[in-house]
């Protein structure tokens, strides 16, 4: 015997599905949901392994549920779903549940920019722009308020998620004149793809940077940096490193003045002070402190040298980075404490 | 049996000593010493460990020589010596091998700046400071001519070697007008020392920068890009990631004028076209490629959205970042083809 | 902001102590009875590292309380004590709680063995001897009845632990009449040593077998299975593999009599079916499914070939192997239900 | 510049092709007769990639030759080929080549097995079973001198080399009365699949044991070991660890009768004291001792407590457990020392 097939969760709690469950990312959401005390998992669905239990796909999760077709016809009252499909997959299913009623955290690109033209610059032509303008950018410490009452979330990227959180109080403060990002990250990040980058005898010993100077995520980071005050043109380069779980964002920042380690120091505390998941630190964090964890831990430093900023920002890319971040939107937008089932 | 016990170097070959074998990079040194055909491992020699065999200490290297004490007196003619020691510790025997006259490769930080203002900013005071203006610079590609002739060799560090050869191309060209250097290092980088970093239950699974805004090598790059015409306050950071030997620095460049593809393309080719152990690759290099040798790949784009230079650079760190780089100057130093030893 | 620096346990909770807090077993203790819904984490103490933040100590720990030295006087009233030191080292600090009526755990091997003739051919003199008899052997699928009662809990080694949950269900039936124990471990069991064992350039891309033919786990389980009914002398050996938490102990038992698979699914499922840390898995069970988890997963084949029986048993070994199974005694002895806080 | 595209072997050196060179067998098969001063590597070939240079497809080695469709009759004069192809693809290309008087190192299990049965048990229909009376099974420590003058070579798998070399001493004895074999490899030995067992976020921080009780390899060392006197069903169990290139077979063998640990250092040296690639280690060996090496490293100890004997084997599964054996058995082949071009 052992893990419990019935979910502890409250009488009369949401009902919520993940579309998508088969990938890293939708089964975590999957995981999450769960042992989540206030959803309800309705259902995980996926496009391949229907009938395959979750707990057998992903044995260190502890889903006992069957992936199945997704038809939502069948799975009656919903209240709440996270879509984990594949960019301009997701659209289509995330418009059916929208019709439906159903609120959404998509974590998809597809509705994360604003602009369409940019959307269709990098993915290609957008099936359901109508629901461009609907769609609430879920980082969750920028929109909080707007989260709460949105029908459809877009989660963000998980290099967005840890530039942004790096960036934001400088942003706000016109303090960007150039940016640098650096990011690196573990290897769950190519999700569940099957090749060299993700086979063990290659990623391992191994430092690899990838897509270089043609990041798609570089406007998403622009149009949320714009948003608070700064255009800029971001340079952006992610890199591949033999672990799992973990992302850290060296970003280097040319300001447009002279900024104190005081100042900086000040402007992180009034920043994230009260912030129930960002942490900012003393030392300069490893992803280790923040793995399996919702946290962004940040380590500001200004450069006597150069008068660059230096800010690291370091998330679990699975986690703060994608599935937990989904939850906690999902607890705004249900009225629950943000930190309630992550913790 | 097995590993043989006499090394079969050629008759009359010079005679060298590595002292400091007990740490990573002169246990290395000793190790490509011994296979080399054309030198005659004379000694290993460390301020512990003595009677123990470095192939005990070591038991991947097949050295048999055991460690003794170093006493220059007993050892009979020397012809060359790697010195292995840390920093500040190195100077005073480095003086001592010179004054026999003995050709010197030396793996510290000690002479490889020549401002002694500098250096003593860095690692306090210089004890041998009458050698600074004796030393040159041994990175291999820049200083070839001299390193020929020289009798004390600086051997460089590992991130300024990765970075110089990224950056020297168009240093020379006087294009730099900016530059961000994010460099990853695997666990070999920070030796034989037994901490928190070092300790695969910490070390694991984690990503980690160190030394923010404060790091030993910029001085070692900066006077290096000012030899060759470019004055520029370089902003350098370094991580450590969960592997042992590899090592990239991901340069970010501001150009001074636009550069196109094409002029990128020329310059590295110009640069580096005939050098045996620099290869200009088509594709972003891991680090794995070059595990293990004395190679340095290059990568170098253009990136039309921010008109910045990426430049990659990856090595073995304990390899061209070190060892094999001190080999690849001792075969100049005796007349040899640059790669005896090393293919 | 964010580490809540106020533990949330319930009001008149048992109030209990980590002694030997800074090594790996006792900051997971720490982290774990903080985050304990039913126990007040009073203290936490070491020999050194005093004054340090767990949370500073161990990043990854969320435990907001200073390392103190340990002075049972200035404690206050308490209830129990988790004592996480090294053999030997542990049984005075243990006789001194037990006088003062604190319930301990203890994780050391200091009062596993029944007999002291054994405990001192391998660990030298006791230096407690009378605690000896009080003592309950902490497995808690074995002797759950007396752990309830117990005022001085022995925690089972981890090796003994995945061991003896393997053999238990064939040593109940005599069907043991000779046992190979092939254990592998990540590197986290070697403890916060730093070492040529734990270094990552050393550990990493090895396998590596340690005291061989001289282990001094065999004694504990021999002796556990010898109170199930089975003499017999016990083959184990250990070795460690480049990971960080996780322990696999592969058993190969050679049965009195012919053992069908039918019959050995049917003891395991008796043996286990109504167990909540135990489970009977379909397929070979990976160490990544039990990772930072209270479970033991179990598979068990009969071999056509051989006649032998192959058990795979799969444990955290920081967790189910040492600290979770703690906490999990802890919450027996002060009548909770054992998962509480661990799931 | 940089990677020579000139081989620099001898005048008039065998020509050899790779048959299979897009696997990890196959490529690292083609590296080391690229590198060999002795062997001119003709061709390399493969049923995909056809057209991609070998250094692209796999970048750490530095073979500059495409790969080919294999076409016996355009590639001239062949003295020799290693065949890399899986089991029972490999038979009618070495069929074809042996047609044409070429020389064959095959690293499939096609034609190691004398037994056709026994074959055909494990793998299906033998379609070239009249060449399984002239092939000469290549481990070359017991098979030297066939190996010589063989025109068809079974190289073995690598369980079987680390485990044969183990026990071989012990079988020709007569000492095994009965055997576990626990044996650990890292993921290369699960070949360039791209699947759960491969990708590092789940081989990553796992001990996973598979075929539990139904190992192909055991018909292969039960009869090696047959060959030398010693009829036993071996318990064989083969399990994946986060690595990449590295073996270890621990082996537990019951003893005919008690053998001292004298008797048995005596047997090991007196088996091994002259062999170029065997080691008896004077402690437990880490695989790591042997990485990218055609060494076997072998420990031997007698348990007083249960009176059997442990022998620990490492090997690197990719060099001596496949393609540097394969060398080492081409150049006795053709009469040059068998440690030409891997030392």
């Amino acid at each position: 015997m052992a893990a419990e097939a019935i979910q502890q969760s409250a009488p009369g709690a949401p009902r919520v599905i993940v579309a998508g469950a088969t990938g890293f990312a939708g089964a975590l959401a999957a995981e999450l949901l769960w042992r989540h005390p206030d959803f309800e998992l309705a259902a995980i669905t996926g496009r391949s392994e229907q009938g395959t239990r979750l707990d057998e796909l992903y044995p260190r999760y502890r889903v006992p549920l069957e992936i199945e077709q997704l038809e939502l016809d069948a799975l009656g009252q919903l209240d709440a779903a996270v879509v984990a499909y594949p960019h301009a997959a997701a659209a289509p299913t995330v418009a059916a549940l929208r019709e439906r009623g159903v609120r959404v955290v998509d974590l998809s690109a597809d509705f994360r920019l604003r602009s369409r033209p940019t959307y269709e610059q990098w993915y290609g032509e957008h099936t359901r722009p109508a629901l461009l303008s609907e769609a609430v950018y879920g980082l969750t410490e920028l929109h909080r308020a707007q989260i709460a009452g949105a029908g459809l979330v877009a989660n963000p990227g998980c290099y967005p998620t840890a530039s942004l959180l790096a960036l934001a109080p400088l942003a706000r403060a016109g303090l960007i004149a150039d940016v640098v990002i650096d990011a690196k990250q573990g290897i769950s990040g190519a999700g569940r793809a099957f090749d060299d980058t993700t086979h063990l005898s290659m990623a391992g010993e191994n430092i690899l940077s990838y897509k270089v100077a043609e990041h798609r995520h570089t406007p998403e980071i622009e149009e949320q940096l714009a948003l608070l005050g700064t255009d800029v043109r971001v340079q952006f380069q992610a890199h591949l490193v033999p672990l799992d779980q973990g992302e850290l964002a060296s970003c280097y920042v040319t300001p447009t003045r002279t900024v104190s380690a005081s100042e900086l120091a000040e402007r992180f505390e009034q920043a994230y002070g009260e912030e129930p998941f960002v942490e900012v630190a003393d030392a300069p964090p490893g992803t280790r402190e923040v793995y399996a964890t919702n946290f962004c831990r940040l380590f500001a430093a200004s450069d006597g040298h150069t008068g660059k900023l230096v800010i690291l920002s370091a998330i679990d890319n699975l986690w703060k980075g994608t599935s937990s971040q989904a939850v906690q939107n999902l607890n705004l937008m249900f009225g629950l404490d943000e930190a309630r089932g992550l913790a």
